[in-house]
């Protein structure tokens, strides 16, 4: 069994593998490493910083053999609580492995560390011509490492697949201190089970990342973004619906219903009215002349169901100001509650009508507002469910509600999470959505890679 | 221990489960469900066929119980192996399983048993203006079952990737009877471990399949083909790379060296000379604008390397005139040999003129026959080892050169397989890509989902 905190021997170790400020154990200075978006607190035993390999490999050696549990951290952006401590262990920051270690250009590929920015890989990238698409929310501020732990998606998803779609192959320490190499530098490669997606995924519970093997794209020439009101949000979806039929697959399509508009409207001067019901945003891009195309007939589509305005950026600063009402939603809502619960459950794209109407519905039946929002184009939709949490009456309200929405989600054939994974603070709705059978597989396979389940224990699944 | 054949109270149960022409034992009945497209051959004890999920279900259960090894099977388009039952046991076709059981339009998904044939499906959604992509070169034979088992690949794999990316979840029966659902319908999900793109490529040694949920893409309204030949392979190459430098991803680009054009001539009459080197083969698609612009860049790219020739088919028609000389390299290489050893190693892309050319090094060492050709865009080259079964030293020499050709291969950094997997005859080179930690993954991960080892024993890994 675990110990409640490290001995004094265990502690000489962990500050042999990790000279200096490497290792630290004060509650002032572990303290930061405690937490994540989430805004969960528990406090580590300990924090370590590896720089090399050889060090994650002592690490995993020696705490498999100690059964010490161990939290690996990159930026904490999650949201789920994916990244604390609970129950107590070593965090491990994968932040100082953060070089990229190649880009092979001319076969589009990369090999990076797992603590390397997203954003700061994709704009090194773009200097060479070369793209990564995925673009979680945090994209600025959460690692590749981060990303492929929880396989993050993002707006850009419609068009270019998660982050799964982009892992070629993995190179991880197990618990025990055994390296593994999975998949490999080729676009192709069938040999075996597919360990690789495995991997992806599976929130920092069945290995430590040392190297990661991404997929690269050429980079788009030409981008342009496209801001459509319409009276109805029936109107919005058939418009969404009509720009499908005409056979294109935006790189995103954004959806704001009017709560979500009135709510920003009351910290930015949008373009759209009051009689403004809906609002669709969409990205583009391609070569001129195909985004040209493009952009054409995306027009004609929503012009077919009569849209009270569009705006369309042709360059970075005029697309900006428009995904700018986007990037608003998460803080203006908190002028409706200063607490929130946020949800990206997904749902088949037929079903989408049906969801936000339902839980409209549900957010009405509590008294609470629930916002509803986000990556129209793949069914992932965020739900922000405001209150107070100081008031004992709205928790209790807010629980019921987020319950009702998980249920609705469920009954209509969608998924509990499309980009969050359940870590910490869901975990518990899992069977709701996992059979038994399915849950006896997951342990197994976890087994395989971590027999004393001291990788992020109490997590994800 | 499984038994050497079935005893008669076996024979009862499964005359039970699958009555009339479902169970087949006589060995003329079964004779053909002891190969594939591999040439190997091992008589099963028994084929039967289910039509329902509980007949999967019942035999699922029996088979667990009495330890009788199970042989899942399509249309055995495979050519390593994979289908066929060495050491015995029964043969499980899925094809009575073959129904499209929905198309959702609007959700871009579509729900199909494993025994549809693929292009019977591709069919049906082209009338929809709806695609799925992948097109193993077995595509007008081979089911969707089959591909989700072995991962197929294909030529659009450039552009589009392969099975895997379209695969959005399965139901599946477990030896012993329970059934899994793996995924779901939307195009976003991180609950759990991701069991879909396990069961993906894992050559039904985990699972029998009998639901796919399957990702659709638009139609792309237009398409166009170039061949383009070159006075040297090393012209052949930089052209390709032109193309990619330009920013663009062919669906599809192939090719044909010198050797491969020389077979080719014999039997047909192609556009090249006596002095090409090498022909690029590119198949673009798109919108009508956008696909000019990029077939003008092509173009573009292709002339900065001083083609001889580029011949452009704009409709089906010229279109399939121009992949004819593709798909006569296999017929015209047994002018070359009446044996075959067909191998169809990757590569990362700027390996693969060393690749090509220590190929045929080993080709000359040998003094055998062996054309080089097939996926350069993704570095899948297909190799064709030719000689003569007959005659025992060029059996010898043949193997060697295998043998040589795929540490080659491991030593530029690819893979052994990119489409077709290791099956029954590739098997024993596992360990030459694959190290001991990871094969001891898969071995867990396979008793996770088949603790008595009874599916597919003796295939892939």
């Amino acid at each position: 069994m675990p110990s409640s905190s490290l001995t004094t021997s265990q502690r000489t170790v962990l500050q042999g593998i990790f000279p200096g400020d490497d290792y630290l154990d004060t509650p002032e200075a572990a303290c930061i490493y405690g937490t994540d978006a989430s805004r969960r607190f528990s406090l580590p035993w300990a924090v370590v910083r590896p720089r090399t390999v050889d060090q994650v490999r002592e690490l995993m050696a020696w705490a498999h053999r100690e059964e010490v549990p161990l939290f690996p951290r990159a930026r904490g952006t999650n949201v789920v609580g994916g990244c604390v401590p609970q129950g107590g262990g070593v965090v491990v920051s994968c932040l100082a492995m953060n070089r990229t270690l190649e880009i092979q250009e001319e076969d589009f590929t990369a090999e990076v560390e797992p603590g390397l920015i997203t954003a700061a890989f994709q704009a090194d990238l773009q200097a060479r011509g070369l793209y990564y698409p995925p673009d979680p929310a945090s994209v600025r501020f959460s690692t590749l490492g981060g990303n492929v732990s929880t396989c993050a998606g993002g707006m850009r998803a419609l068009k270019y697949g998660v982050t799964r779609d982009y892992v070629l192959g993995i190179e991880a320490v197990l618990p025990g201190g055994e390296m593994i190499h999975t998949g490999s530098r080729t676009h192709k490669n069938v040999v075996g089970l597919d360990l690789t997606r495995l991997l992806v995924g599976s929130a920092g519970t069945l290995a430590f990342f040392t190297k990661l093997t991404l997929k690269l794209l050429p980079l788009p020439p030409a981008q342009a973004t496209l801001m459509a009101g319409f009276k109805s949000l029936a109107d919005a979806l058939a418009a969404a619906q009509a720009v499908f039929q005409a056979g294109i697959v935006p790189v995103a399509m954004e959806l704001m219903p009017v709560d979500v508009l009135d709510c920003v409207a009351k910290i930015a001067t949008p373009p759209w009215s009051d009689s403004t019901k809906a609002v669709l945003l969409l990205k583009c891009d391609g070569r001129p002349e195909g985004l040209r195309e493009e952009l054409r007939l995306v027009r004609l589509a929503l012009e077919s169901k009569s849209p009270q305005f569009i705006e369309v950026g042709r360059d970075g600063d005029a697309e900006e100001r428009l995904w700018e009402f986007r990037r608003l939603i998460n803080p203006a809502s908190f002028r409706l509650g200063k607490d929130k619960i946020s949800e990206d459950v997904t749902l088949p794209r037929s079903k989408v009508v049906e969801g936000i109407l339902g839980i409209r519905e549900i957010g009405r039946s509590h008294g609470l507002p629930i916002l509803t929002f986000g990556h129209l184009g793949d069914g992932n939709i965020h739900t922000n469910i405001m209150f107070d949490a100081e008031l004992e009456e709205q928790r209790r309200h807010a629980d019921l509600a987020r319950d009702e929405v998980l249920n609705l989600v469920l009954r209509l054939g969608g998924v509990l999470s499309g980009e969050h994974g359940l870590g910490l603070t869901k975990r518990s709705y899992l069977e709701r959505q996992v059979g038994p059978v399915e849950r006896g597989l997951f342990a197994l396979i976890k087994r395989a890679f971590d027999p004393k389940g001291i990788m992020n224990p109490g997590k994800a699944y």
